[in-house]
């Protein structure tokens, strides 16, 4: 992440790989105050065994994009909203020109991080695809059982004519 | 993609796929159109031995996300410009709710999301990976090169170096 | 709506079919979380004698268009504002393509929903259209007993020269 | 329709009712120019037996809110993209105060405007409503049928292994 | 104003008439709660002996536009902010169509809308245009006292070299 | 205006002023090029019997603010699209401080701004005030004659049943 | 700085210019209530031994373009968030048009407008670049500091496979 | 600049330089595909006697803040249009996060990055201080000459100096 301000958001990240068992480190890094540490994190990355990196920032967010664009591994960006509602930071991580993609998800949105992450991992780890499949399920049954939980409100006269 | 009149921009994805010999099928379903097709393309996807899915859609972009919700395959979304020069397409796909992520890419970047294709599927192909770092290599090469055609041209005066 | 977390913006769409004595049924479905469930309950809809839908969802808010398109009922859409100021929501359910049309109303605006379900119905019930009358009558005196009160403050030399 | 230069966009909504062969009328009201006309068609619109009005207009657009002010016949707003590109006419339309709501459609979407008025009508002519079902089904051939052209065009090594 | 809720903000307005000693009266209509009304108040305004009318009013803000139609008393719109940081009200106000002009003033800059009033009276009334030169003269003693007291702030070695 | 390169939208407004008959002069002045111009023109407008200043601009448009805040006469700002689809000047005239206000139109509408300027001379000159009236009238003709037109359209089965 | 109530964030401007020792003075000036005191302060800034000019302003934000054009001293821009979440004062800084650069910093941003002065400054004063650059180290060593308190953070398994 | 692709844009910027004999060299560098060459640039720019850098790029347009943390030499930053209709490059431009500044200029605005340099360098060299007053009032000239050619238009009829 850009900065330690930051981990009140990314630590959702955090937590869905502490969830899955998938070990993962977490530091701040910034484009902009750090860059020699962001270069050799990002070059070093893939011979150190890391697999997917997941990288927040907020305003001018470079961190993502500068990450990408030295690694061959593939970077998750989290827009962090800080200034003008998060706009900055969504546009200045999606619109990345040809050749250096990264894979960005919704403003603040550090646990969809992570779950995408769990589903890269997957790929080719069938232990893990089972413990995600079996995630899904729960998702569902979460919004079922707070279904059955609203029929039994009183306040409307729920009907099904 | 969500219509075929999307294929101009997402052939750029199939160019991609073509180039890294990356198996693909490319294929057009609607989330508004035909749902069951994607809903029964989306369950049987992991199965039929399908890695990662590419969804293009234009205006309220729904097909990303539909897909994400029904398989366990990471998404990626492309947001294609149609109509409000792309705004729409872009929130459609980029702010999905916690649970299930959708790796977006720039408005129209068909490129890049092939990109990230070859980047989530190198992470369990070591052949992909050295491919995938020759093309960065590549990338740069070509910008150095582009560097100094321009440093021959004579219209600008002055030097220093 | 997408979830029981919408639920103090959308109980204003059952006050007034509650105020109108339409019976209705709410319940939570997530284009995302619950795919099938959407479906089954977009498919049974006619034919359980449902006649309008209104569902508000917010962020990439699919909802509204994933009913729409599996059933002939007309669906009414409701912005619900989570993140970016709601634009995410508006934009996921108003621009919706050709073909699959959602009657959208403004961002929260869970009334205006339940008042033009109240007008499609009242299309081939007059009982309800001369409620529906008598509601606009009322609104319109509520304006002119508060301009009324206006005229009484003493703040300003109201003068009608 | 607020002007006849609204006329290449609203036809779209005509061709509709045509398909469909529901009777209607297309006239040019304008709420700023001929605001008495827009008053009197408003309040004779239901006794003149109207069922639904689709009102498009551009810039600030008020012709669907002041005409749904002014009767209880549910109204149908198409923002027409004039200036600002359309955003103007979609909050002018969209963001009506509670208590007058009007179904939004997407900017230029005259043609879904047309389908949502069948739609409404539906709900009380049950040969309407077969109508539109067998609509429903030709799109969803329509996509099927422009997928079997695309499996077929060379370019791809479409492969599903 | 559309409604006794923008008293807030539009009585900033009264204050600048009743300092400059203008006479006027304030009163909420509704462009879509009591239409005939804002027809008659329009309509009749002129012979009223009505010079200029202020129209405040948020999110589909049809008020200012709906008055100037029916006048040729020049109408000032304020917009309200409510919904979406007050856009919907900008641009509702702001964008009207060729013939029917709305003098526009910021977001809840009713205030502003009371000093224009005092121009537009100012053109044919020489004691009110003296008032106003005094006023504008104050202004600017208002910021030059505050700069001088800002110079006693011994917080920034203040110098002047 | 800023520039003659604006010249183009701003003879909308000089022909509105022709074809009411009042006299006025058309001159370009640059916030920026020539501020102390712009500061001469200004403090000499009244004197000189200027009763309206219409001030065009594009871009960061700082014309109409900076006149209105070296005269009492009234200012009508008039955003011309430049850069960024004309949102940049929208907001740099419309959005002045309290105090000085400048009456905004929409965007390129000088049209408009001369008819604003017609309705503020005619507050005192009852005979331009009669053609305002007229002009009215006239506007209501044009759009119900068109109307006709469009009702011998013979492509739609128009239909007053 | 626009008005005294800008203070706040322009301080953080100051502070900088303090920490550095390079001797300032701070007013308040308005573009648009002290338009002479504008022009007699930018016309004289280069004679007074003034550099550099950091202009902060809010809403259409006139200030910093207003001293440009008024003088050859450069410009350095800071748009304060006052309305419509600092947009409106960013395009009215931003956009200027050719031939009057003001340098923009990034909304409420005045450290990074001092930053950015002691930056032109010691491209000419040796002693000052000296300072500069100890900065730069300082807030490097800061992130890596934060980043070993991280570190130390007992919450996430921190691991480096 | 980040691409050759961005040369007809930028070019303005050289176009400048050479009007005033500054020596300048102009090269491609992305922060992106050649991300060291960036950093080595950076790094040594100042040894090699550069003064100011001016950087341009488009979409999520990191140049210019990749290279202002990389050397203590001020930044301008020029966002370039080309999708989004410029406003990702704006923002990634803009809103650089406290403690590494770039002065932002408006978009494509390569012309005004030209003369902010000029103003930079003239900081210490009177003689360029010289030839920048002559253009700033070459500019004045320009528009007051355009201004007399305006006047002996005969369209309009009406004048009253």
């Amino acid at each position: 992440m850009g900065s330690t301000s930051d981990l009140p958001v990314m630590e959702k990240a955090a937590d869905v790989l502490n969830d899955f068992e998938v070990p993962f480190e977490i530091i701040a890094l910034s484009a902009h105050r750090t860059p020699e540490e962001v270069e050799r994190y990002s070059r070093e990355a893939r011979d150190r065994g890391i697999k997917v990196i997941i990288a927040g920032a907020g305003m001018a967010a470079h961190l993502p994009g500068v990450i990408a664009a030295q690694t061959t591994v593939p970077v998750i960006g989290v827009p962090i909203k800080a200034t003008l509602d998060g706009w900055d930071s969504i546009l200045s991580i999606l619109q990345m020109p040809p050749g250096i993609p990264v894979a960005t998800v919704g403003v603040n949105a550090a646990r969809n991080a992570g779950l995408l992450t769990i589903q890269m991992l997957a790929l080719s780890d069938s232990d893990l695809m089972k413990k995600f499949t079996g995630f899904k399920e729960d998702l569902k049954k979460k919004v079922i059982r707070a279904n059955k939980e609203l029929a039994t409100v009183k306040k409307y006269p729920y009907k099904t004519n």
